[in-house]
């Protein structure tokens, strides 16, 4: 990996901080700068990564005079739960920590928004370490702050914003993702070109087959690339009043669709690229744009399994209703005018959705 | 009650709220000042206070266009629970809470600290609506953003900051407390005036007759005073990086007491009272000031049950080294140079906590 400037990411109030590419090893420098003397840090991590990638980064630390202890939750979107919250609460409080101890989240999104949450809420707030294993949360969810853990009515519905000290990002480690977890950490890479850099739509295209067959080089400037995005859209709305909901592009229709099909059939990823079907559709009707042939050839290349059309479209716009974006009362779309300019409406009519249902499923 | 003029706490970046002294029935009022349309709210409370003042309020929401929402929880301690907060959620989540939906939180300490955090986690924030009718929470607990619930390793370790979107004091309230919960209150706001302000200590001493009374121009005056200090203290220093560890005079050695005499032995006040005893003494120890016999004076006119002389010291001391106030694995201590001016330090040798604690004992 070449070294590159790292992104910063301004939120102001003291609270700024740096996303970093570089390899794992590189963490106990990194602390160091973002202000955390070598003393106790709590690692979380699933099992999966930590066979991986746990050993290196714990020995890196110790050498550097950290005292590491470690928790492992298995894999999965099940670990987002109270019941880990509350494992995780009783061993990092059973450990005596202090409000200067980090955590470190090492994994992909399940771990970063567990850890980041426990991390928000012990001692009302430690400082949270993001070194992000999956592109899903390289690319996305490890920049940003949100924070949180599931409840039985929905999925994200307890949570927090509470930004990082810092985020390593190292690239090699995706070079370890199974296919599918790397085409459906796809998605919301399309999805950031999609609503804020037509140039980088562009580039994706022109180069699928290298992203596909995850070329180091074009890995590591896709990272880099979506990684700027997301900081920069973060940085002007932290706490998504405004501008941050464009980054919601086809989740209102993806979590619908995860909820309705039962999470595990569609990843994330596979759910979000189907709701931008969906999505591109609504656009189209509410304001037709010629770039819109180029979006839905890009969202056409993520590969997702069959079944969506097996669902019923009442139940998915029932589910919609749900959705923890709706604005008093109101639920709201991400809609494109074209590729790279996104906005928020709730001026859709019911056939409208009704119509971008179909697309999706007939795409 | 004389109108007076709100306390403002100015904490930038669009979170600047306002304190008011004002009957309870002008809620719906102030909430609309606040940004806050009708549509739906949840009001949390427990069942002493739902008795005293819920009707009233309901009615109030009610008739300006609210839907209101109501849950109650058990009196006490005990209800800062892993279990209530997740019976909080539960009750909330199946309502279809959305993002503007407020949560008010009628009460004490414990009904704030709780409701408090559920909204600061709840879709990763609601807006937060304080309604305080005990002294300890309209003097300290419901100014600041300090939410959290108990964990079986100590007090408050799993919580968040959450600033309120408005306080709604009213004075009023406090006619209904009980002697001992009256005389608990006043622990905190003789805290303020020692900490941070000297003419407001020689307040409460000449006029301390007419506060244990109750008097109801005095009520006003002293929780006015307090309120502002504390919005003070908490808008210079809001995640307590430094001046806001003041406001915990005391507390190191009064969440000791609670911890080892079980809570429950000593109200929260008594304990605090108690822990300035010490902390007094160790202020001499450090730097003597001949203003510390008018603070010994104050503090010891606050009425404390027996025991504290029962307790073992080392156990007391044992105890101090969980406080979540540790820095680094080091235990802090707020000490007065003199009336009016407190500090940090940890600059405290084995010998003068333990002297601290005889004085204590022997008061």
């Amino acid at each position: 990996m070449t070294a590159s400037s790292p992104i910063s990411v301004p939120l102001g109030d003291g609270r700024d901080y740096a996303i970093h590419l570089r390899p794992l090893a590189d963490a106990p420098a990194l602390l160091r700068e973002a202000g955390l003397a070598p003393h106790q840090c709590l690692v979380v991590t699933d099992a999966t990564v930590a066979a991986l990638y746990l050993d290196p980064l714990r020995n890196a630390l110790e050498d550097s005079g950290w005292t590491v202890h470690t928790h492992i939750v298995p894999p999965g979107e099940a670990s987002k739960s109270t019941d880990r919250l509350t494992a995780l609460y009783d061993w990092a409080l059973g450990l005596g920590v202090d409000r200067q101890t980090p955590v470190l989240a090492l994994g992909g999104g399940v771990v970063g928004d567990l850890a980041g949450f426990a991390a928000a809420t012990l001692l009302r707030g430690l400082p949270l370490v993001q070194l992000p294993t999956t592109l899903i949360a390289q690319a996305d969810s490890a920049i940003g702050g949100k924070t949180g853990i599931n409840h039985p009515v929905g999925k994200n519905l307890i949570g927090a914003i509470w930004q990082p000290r810092l985020v390593l990002i190292d690239p090699a480690t995706l070079h370890t993702l199974s296919e599918r977890d790397w085409t459906s950490g796809l998605a919301e890479v399309v999805k950031v070109a999609l609503i804020a850099d037509a140039e980088f739509a562009d580039w994706l295209a022109a180069r699928w087959d290298a992203v596909l067959a995850r070329e180091p080089s074009v890995v590591a400037s896709l990272v880099q690339r979506s990684a700027t995005i997301k900081a920069k859209i973060v940085a002007e709305d932290e706490r998504e009043t405004r501008r941050r909901a464009i980054l919601n592009f086809g989740h209102t229709f993806g979590h619908a669709i995860e909820r309705v099909a039962g999470y595990g059939t569609f990843t994330h990823g596979e759910a979000i690229a189907l709701g931008m079907r969906a999505a591109l559709h609504l656009s189209r009707t509410l304001s037709p744009d010629e770039s819109f042939d180029r979006a839905e050839a890009l969202v056409a290349r993520l590969p997702v399994p069959p079944g969506l059309a097996q669902i019923s479209t009442d139940a998915l716009t029932a589910a919609m209703s749900t959705d923890k974006k709706r604005h008093s009362g109101q639920l709201r779309f991400i809609v494109l005018d074209h590729i790279g300019q996104a906005r928020v409406t709730a001026d859709v009519t019911p056939d409208a959705i009704e119509a971008a249902w179909k697309a999706a499923k007939n795409a």
